[in-house]
């Protein structure tokens, strides 16, 4: 079976090229995540290290799924999202009842302690949900290796331009994707047991980069900044508009720990920081300013609501380097189904260039 | 005219999708140029910053094309390499002497030290070989507009999985193309003069690879760090078994100033680092060793020989992202040939896709 076809089987209700959302903590909700999905994407919940309120969101996500007028087909009966986890800063056993009750269709994981801890997590959800398949999350050819031993369903390939967290040191899915792909088959075919199906994530927000993702040797893109400028993202409009504002994201936004350390956001490694839009506070920490005033003024900006965002103000702003390509807000049914044609498009471009002997 | 027939226009020699060497200072010189010239790509020397022995690399590359059985075709009788500067650091006056002399059919234009500069070199060397394309190499949408001003022919847009030198701060070819390609487009069009050929380089080794480049909207790819293993490099083998060796770019490869720092390589800006293998010189810099001492012993590792490379040793090895997909020596016509045939292959692929409504 190719990996196409083992997509549409697992995920039967997706139409091709597929489009997944990412699971971004506390922006992918249960309205973000079925819209993604209704509109033959895979959307995903963003539990992160939080799974309190997981059941909530789940429920709503079933609820909002039970409204619609067409049900989205689903292998036996599972629901048609998923749900990521940040694995370092989660209890296992608070998650696996909700995985167990709520079957969603993947569970993603990403950032675990160990390889052991991600195999622990692979086997109890498998045993919670046999049919939940598991996603995991690389940035390195090392880390697509070590995560073979979880026998995942899906490796979803970072590159650097990802906005959010992500490893300190990488490559771009340029590089990353193609020597991935060959160093998991190679080990799979030895060993005799399939390989998993890689996605491709970090710097893909439009057709030319879902296509170009595909030419690489994925078999399906994800997308998180993009779906920063959904209708549907649970989302501060000032961070939103940030979005749609910022250009040339390789300028305009650094992968950086500071935002984690004013928001108090502690516990990842130090392999680990994240990539968003430079502002005032990071600035000022480039230029030596001291920690604690950095942190007093990043919570006098919490209080002035949507200003609190913007190049000279503080509010973190999490985004990818494609950002500069995110230019409206829409709802995420349409950019699902535009993206979707439009890498479509890119690729029937080539389709004539060929038959005309012009490629 | 598309800007594929436009490429076959000004460079008649060439075949589609067009592989152009990257011109490595030291390494890309008249064996390596015209060999990738004759397989039907676009070889260029790498003059760098020092021309004082460019008039003999170049009379050596036409002395190679005399000899060969078949003549290229070419423009005007020009020469059918290029010729790539680090124009902050070389002397225009002594320059373009050269250019009018040799008539090399692009000069490719890297680092000026302003847009004033950058305009002046394109109008002194078109004066004096007004065959001569100008191609300008930029790593940002704001250097991509910028460099508008000297309405180049073509714009190399680098990203961030570059080997050798490249910006501090900015994004892989991923997010990079699109935006580019989208604001000088806008802009040529509201100002009524020829949008320049777009070409990607950064991340770029093999045929997935460069199909993806394709996709993003690029006219044509630019290889350096493979052919750091070709046959016709003028490379050390100490350095040549390092790229073939290294696995995992994103891990083994750091974006970084300490081995300029090392080498004595002065003059670049501060917004300018270059990307090479992690070795024993940049973990001891990491570690705080103290840079003079860090000098004596990067130079006693120059007086090893081929022995001097290697992930415990000291002699930079400037390679991209990329590199844990080069895998072999090979000459410097096949690789081109290899590149543009599995380009083709992965596009094909597509087309069948396409075909049977399984894209």
């Amino acid at each position: 079976m190719t990996d196409i076809a083992r997509l549409k089987t697992d995920y039967p209700w997706i139409e091709t090229p597929l489009i997944v959302g990412a699971p971004m903590r506390l922006i992918a909700l249960a309205d973000l995540a079925t819209e993604i999905s209704r509109a033959g994407g895979i959307g995903f919940i963003g539990a992160g290290t939080d799974v309190s309120n997981l059941a909530s969101h789940l429920q709503a996500a079933q609820q909002l799924l039970q409204n619609q007028n067409t049900t989205l087909p689903t292998r036996e009966g599972m629901l048609p999202i998923g749900v990521g986890f940040i694995n370092w800063g989660v209890a296992l056993s608070e998650t696996i009842p909700i995985i167990e009750r709520y079957r969603p269709a993947a569970a993603w994981f990403f950032a675990p302690s160990s390889i052991a801890s991600l195999m622990e997590w692979t086997e109890k959800s498998r045993n919670a949900s046999p049919e939940t398949k598991i996603w995991v999350q690389i940035g390195s050819v090392r880390e697509a290796v070590d995560a073979l031993n979880a026998r995942p369903d899906v490796l979803v390939v970072q590159g650097t331009d990802a906005g959010g967290h992500g490893l300190v040191q990488g490559a771009s899915i340029v590089s990353l994707v193609p020597e991935v792909d060959d160093a998991v088959r190679g080990i799979a075919r030895a060993a005799g047991f399939e390989a998993p199906v890689i996605l491709a994530a970090g710097g893909i927000v439009e057709g030319r980069s879902a296509a170009a993702a595909l030419a690489l040797g994925a078999s399906g893109v994800v997308l998180g900044t993009r779906f920063l400028a959904a209708k549907e993202a649970n989302i501060a409009k000032g961070y939103q508009d940030e979005v749609v504002r910022v250009n040339d994201g390789g300028q305009t936004t650094v992968r950086t720990k500071v935002y984690d350390d004013l928001r108090g956001t502690t516990g990842w490694a130090q392999t680990h920081n994240a990539r968003g839009i430079i502002n005032r506070s990071f600035k000022d920490a480039l230029k030596g300013l001291d920690e604690a005033e950095n942190k007093r003024l990043y919570e006098q900006d919490m209080r002035k609501g949507d200003a609190g965002w913007g190049a000279e103000a503080r509010m973190t702003t999490y985004a990818g380097a494609g950002v500069g390509l995110v230019r409206a807000i829409a709802g995420a049914g349409p950019i699902v189904r535009d993206v979707r044609s439009q890498a479509v498009k890119v690729l029937e471009k080539f389709t004539r260039a060929a038959a005309s002997g012009k490629l």
